[in-house]
């Protein structure tokens, strides 16, 4: 297996890490790694901002309930941005209608997201962990203006980096069966022996972490996650109506 | 540098394939690297369709005007995926008003564009050229149909792969300047004189290449895109509300 397989492969969140900050050639190379990766039309519709303010990455810390962000090496903020396209674009009613449309909404979210992932994997590469963090839109309208978001940008995520104090066991996937599927999707249900199988994997992957006593599985996870209080995250749409995206057709026939 | 970085600062997109398609094993390589992408609350809100079927990749190429995506070695489409969430979780008004919400929809967005680029640095780390395709939501109801997306799932990139038949020059990224940012978001002014020269660069990259012979420009790039007629992706709405996503606060106070 080639070195980036295996380091694809071998990925895990870290959210422990060493005193030692990331030097500004990492983090350079990090952002330059991002750079590079796909964007959509080449239109490079998202920005990076480094978070180094102490109390920045306090706010951020209370924001994700992750306060360990504030010990990691580097904490970068990937933002969808359509605002830098805007500045660059006369304004007329189509240019208007296509800016603030889903449409470019998604493809800042996509060139973010992918940007991110190129992230992770230099990083990995350099023998540095990171854990992606979405937790960042637990407020979303407190992270626009912690940043001085402009309108037609919105955060994405967040990505704490750094020098691992910590090596956690590979935590098993879902089976490809359950994810891959040929020509047409294919729907599972909620007996599937195959997750049946993966719920007895998670299970046996929690005790052996010395973790989750109780018999965690996948599905009671999933019900976990569902069950939580959907108004904290209810601000998400306040915050992209704000932003400028309207999430209406931008012109109707 | 070492070969992952090299492998993610070449990045280019490849259009043009040799015949050679893909084997078993390096599909369920790409497939596994994408599952050991990070996932938001590990929820693994993602699935993905290899589309192999002659006649759906005729009509992907069509959708996507890009017909030689159906001489690509392989095709991928990246779904977010809350259905499967929704079949392992009991309804009540809660979990409904979860799986429903825009939160959860961009968390699927996410798990899918992060997958998605995991699967193309695993691919160039084996030879292998890509594009991805954000076209296939020129037509979304389409897509969703053609390949029986059930509700809370929705397309979000299509990934064409295979054995690269072109090399072509490395296209210059914008000045890190202009992207990324330390603790605030800064904006840009259409005068800018680092986008000034990028804008020479990007002229350059171009004559160089033999194409676009006129002297095309970054912001004239982005002022083309942002031109097009909306009304092509303004169905991306209707779409994501057929799907279930209604983009509405789930929970009103």
């Amino acid at each position: 297996m080639n070195p980036t397989l295996t380091t694809l492969l071998n990925h895990r969140s870290i959210r422990k890490f060493t005193a030692e900050k990331l030097t500004p050639t990492e983090v350079d190379t990090l952002v330059s790694a991002a750079q590079h990766a796909a964007t959509s039309t080449f239109s490079q519709q998202y920005s990076i901002i480094s978070v180094t303010d102490p109390q920045k990455l306090a706010v951020l810390g209370e924001i994700t309930g992750h306060p360990w962000l504030e010990g990691a090496g580097h904490y970068f903020l990937m933002v969808a941005d359509q605002y830098r396209n805007a500045q660059l674009t006369p304004k007329n009613a189509t240019t208007t209608a296509n800016l603030h449309s889903t449409d470019k909404l998604l493809a800042g979210i996509f060139d973010a997201a992918i940007a991110t992932e190129a992230m992770v994997t230099a990083g990995e590469s350099l023998g540095l962990g990171s854990t992606v963090m979405g937790s960042i839109l637990n407020d979303t309208l407190r992270v626009i203006s912690l940043f001085n978001l402009p309108e037609l940008t919105f955060p994405v995520l967040g990505l704490a980096v750094g020098h691992p104090a910590e090596k956690p066991a590979l935590k098993p996937r879902l089976p490809q069966e359950l994810v891959h599927f040929d020509n047409d999707y294919q729907p599972i249900t909620a007996n599937d022996p195959i997750l049946s199988g993966y719920n007895h994997l998670i299970t046996t992957y929690y005790h052996e972490r010395g973790s989750h006593q109780r018999d965690e599985t996948f599905t009671h996870h999933i019900v976990t996650e569902m069950s939580r209080d959907p108004k904290q995250r209810a601000e998400i749409l306040v915050a992209l109506a704000q932003q400028g995206f309207t999430l209406n057709s931008p012109i109707q026939d």
